[in-house]
């Protein structure tokens, strides 16, 4: 709803019209957030895209470039805005976000703007850059505010209000060792606008030891312990205790928001993005694309493998070809079913690979009793379609419904235990789980759903069909 | 890593057996944080869980019970607690969390906890649990911190100073009219921290009109405008402006983290849980994946309709048969690429249900494309199974071969076609379009793969095997 609403106010092309004239300009954007600016500008060609954001004033400007929305356009854009004011716009910029802008650049660009940008900025991005983007060292910030573990509350309030307006998040304070400057303390604003003005930081608010992260985990991991445990932000520490930086609440929310994304594309079959659907190439989208599919397709031949095993069973019985695509989509459906369970699970650590056989004993009896519910469905129905003369499925048509139910037993449970096992088992050996996708796993029992087809169609109709 | 170390301190079984050493207990659990005690606790028996929280010192026994980690087991626990001590308890947690606990409970039982919580709970509860769950009024707490318009920065601070310890968030104020008590502001603890102390309060901040949510907008809606404008928190207003309640950072990550695994579920082919895969019952478990598994095997029942018509052609030409399950499964494949692509565009609307036609027109050559890619590869495959003498495809070897290549290329972008379009169908006609599952749009495609097959092999084959 707001979304709309803002949106019909502010239009790139409005956007882009308007910069012609400098007293609309700016009273079209007195009200406008910039969230929404930068939704407007992804949408802008890059010079356009550059001269709007020039024409921005100077707060603002550095507010939508911070958008985390806008990134892969960024180096669009900046290319556009007059180098005499880039430097001062990079510098006003977070952290984490010129680190970001400075990953897009091309390695000869990277130069040319550091040459513009100044000391603390270049110092802030040399650490930032040495880490990997999807590690808390990568998404981190460095503003925050920390005091020496001498300050009184007030002393630190006072500090708070002092620095406060060049930093990411000034509701949690840093207490260090004012000589080595370790953390020793985490005390939040609102510890310290309840406690005793008089009372030293080091003893107000709760005494355990801190949260924090090492730079080098996984973005996936410190949005799990921040949203565990709700907090707003939380500590980058070295080995040596000192404070690198912080990674806050928001961040953690794009990078939720991100690895969902890059999960349900890899659930669907396809390596992930990184891009919008909207903004990828063609030639990207091909390759991300092609490699799974191709793979898929190879190890699907496996059924035509087999297939040319059961030949002579198929044109004695040409009946049973009929079902196969009923009764293998069956077993993949489940196997989808039981990966997208256990994936999930697995992601939300309410299990572990530890706890494989646990999941299995689960999955068995359930398989079970799904492929029981199919294969009587299925049972009905070619006896139906029989008895109603829909069509003839020969003299042997009892024992070809009686395979049939029988054979969707066997093949929705394995489903069931193979969509299960799979992700512990690409857990195991070092994959992600999450690439257990639902065709992966439709391949992989549909070869398997094959053979128990053809066996039990081997046990009921021996001596009669085979 | 912190997950780790703090599970082998505080593990359930360690939990109930301290139960029996109030001296022990109190030394385990002094450095414990809530998250982690909740952790341990839902894998307790109902009673041991009632005894932990009965001998938590209160604050503790409040927080944990706060945690939305135990939200499925409260009312499990809370039967075991002595009623004496229940009321003040659950009158200390916060509202949004009394809603949930109230959920859960039995009707029966409702009426016996509403009679032990005092007046302002309970008046709390009847305004929240007005709202269904997934709405903001069902996610929002009572709990923030307003001013009259009339107070200035210092009057404010002080008064944050006074009554932050009961608020669920002090780090955003809530500015209304002193007689109609409507919102008029939102001010950030940061702005008032910075500001010259004299100002009125509706002086300090940015002055454009706060943003506010209605109580009947959706928790995805609402995490959505929280991410983007990277708030804290939003005020829920009702129609006459007047703020009910909050929605705040932390509940919006436990929003989007429940909606991903709906999603993850639906996706995977059947319905949410609702509940962790390692807590829900056996037969809810099957009645969550037995609906859709069913409706899934009786759409694929007309691939044996459809079989049924080419019986004929199967007879004739039994090789045909082997290539079934290779040729349909790629339709699925590239289906299920495209649908986990197009739904998560949707969900982070990056596009819209108006622009169905702009993916189509991106579908359509992505998929002629890689279905071109896996007909080359199909081609080669059978025509060097029959050159190396792995199998003999008959006298028309050749025409097989083109047969399955050029089915690929029309199958595979059917299915990238069908698989992006049947996301914008159920949109457009009213459902959630993450209901287009992968084994969804198999199954769509399964049945018109047969088909495509069929045709092109009656075009290559005709006076030939057919």
């Amino acid at each position: 709803m707001i979304a709309e609403r803002t949106h019909e106010r502010l239009t790139p092309e409005l956007l882009y019209l308007l910069l012609g004239d400098p007293a609309d300009f700016e009273a079209a954007i007195a009200g406008a957030r910039a969230a929404d600016l930068a939704e407007a500008l992804v949408q802008l060609a890059p010079e356009a895209g550059g001269k709007v954001i020039a024409a921005l004033p100077f707060d603002m400007a550095v507010q939508v470039l911070d958008e985390p929305e806008l990134a892969h356009r960024r180096v669009d854009f900046i290319e556009h805005v007059p180098k005499a004011a880039l430097g001062a716009l990079v510098d006003a910029m977070s952290s984490d976000q010129q680190a970001d802008l400075f990953r897009e650049l091309p390695e000869k660009e990277r130069a040319h703007l550091l040459a513009l940008v100044d000391a603390p900025t270049r110092e802030a991005l040399t650490l930032l850059l040495r880490y990997p983007p999807k590690t808390a060292g990568g998404i981190m910030t460095t503003e925050y505010v920390s005091v020496p573990s001498t300050f009184t509350v007030e002393q630190a309030l006072a500090y708070v209000s002092e620095v406060g307006r060049s930093k990411e998040t000034i509701y949690t304070i840093y207490v260090l060792d004012p000589e080595t400057h370790t953390l020793l303390h985490v005390v939040s604003l609102r510890d310290l606008m309840l406690a005793d003005r008089t009372l030293p930081v080091l003893q107000c608010g709760n005494r355990r030891k801190p949260l924090e992260v090492p730079p080098t985990m996984g973005r996936e991991d410190v949005a799990r312990m921040i949203s565990k445990y709700n907090l707003l932000a939380v500590p980058v520490v070295d080995d040596d205790g000192h404070v690198l930086g912080i990674v806050t609440v928001d961040d953690v929310i794009d990078a939720i928001v991100r690895e969902q994304t890059e999960d349900v594309q890899k659930f669907g079959g396809m390596e992930a993005l990184d891009e919008p659907y909207t903004q990828i190439s063609f030639g990207a989208m091909i390759k991300k694309r092609a490699g799974w599919l191709c793979a898929l397709f190879v190890s699907e031949m496996l059924t035509a493998t087999a297939m040319q095993h059961f030949e002579g069973e198929i044109s004695k019985a040409v009946v049973l070809a009929m079902f196969i695509p009923l009764v293998m989509s069956s077993g993949g459906n489940s196997g989808s079913q039981a990966t997208s369970l256990i994936i999930r699970s697995l992601a939300l650590r309410e299990i572990t690979v530890r706890d494989w056989w646990r999941v299995a004993l689960r999955e068995l009896p359930t398989g079970l009793t799904l492929g029981a519910i199919l294969g009587v469905i299925g049972f009905v129905r070619i006896e139906l379609w029989q008895r109603l003369h829909l069509f003839d499925y020969g003299h042997y048509h009892m024992l070809v419904a009686m395979t049939v139910g029988a054979a969707l037993v066997g093949i929705v449970a394995f489903g069931s235990l193979a969509g299960s096992m799979l992700p512990f088992l690409l857990k195991r050996v070092g994959f992600d789980p999450a690439s257990a996708s639902a065709p992966f796993v439709a391949t992989l029992v549909d070869v398997t759903g094959l053979i128990i087809y053809f066996t039990v169609a081997f046990i009921f109709l021996r001596g009669t069909l085979l």
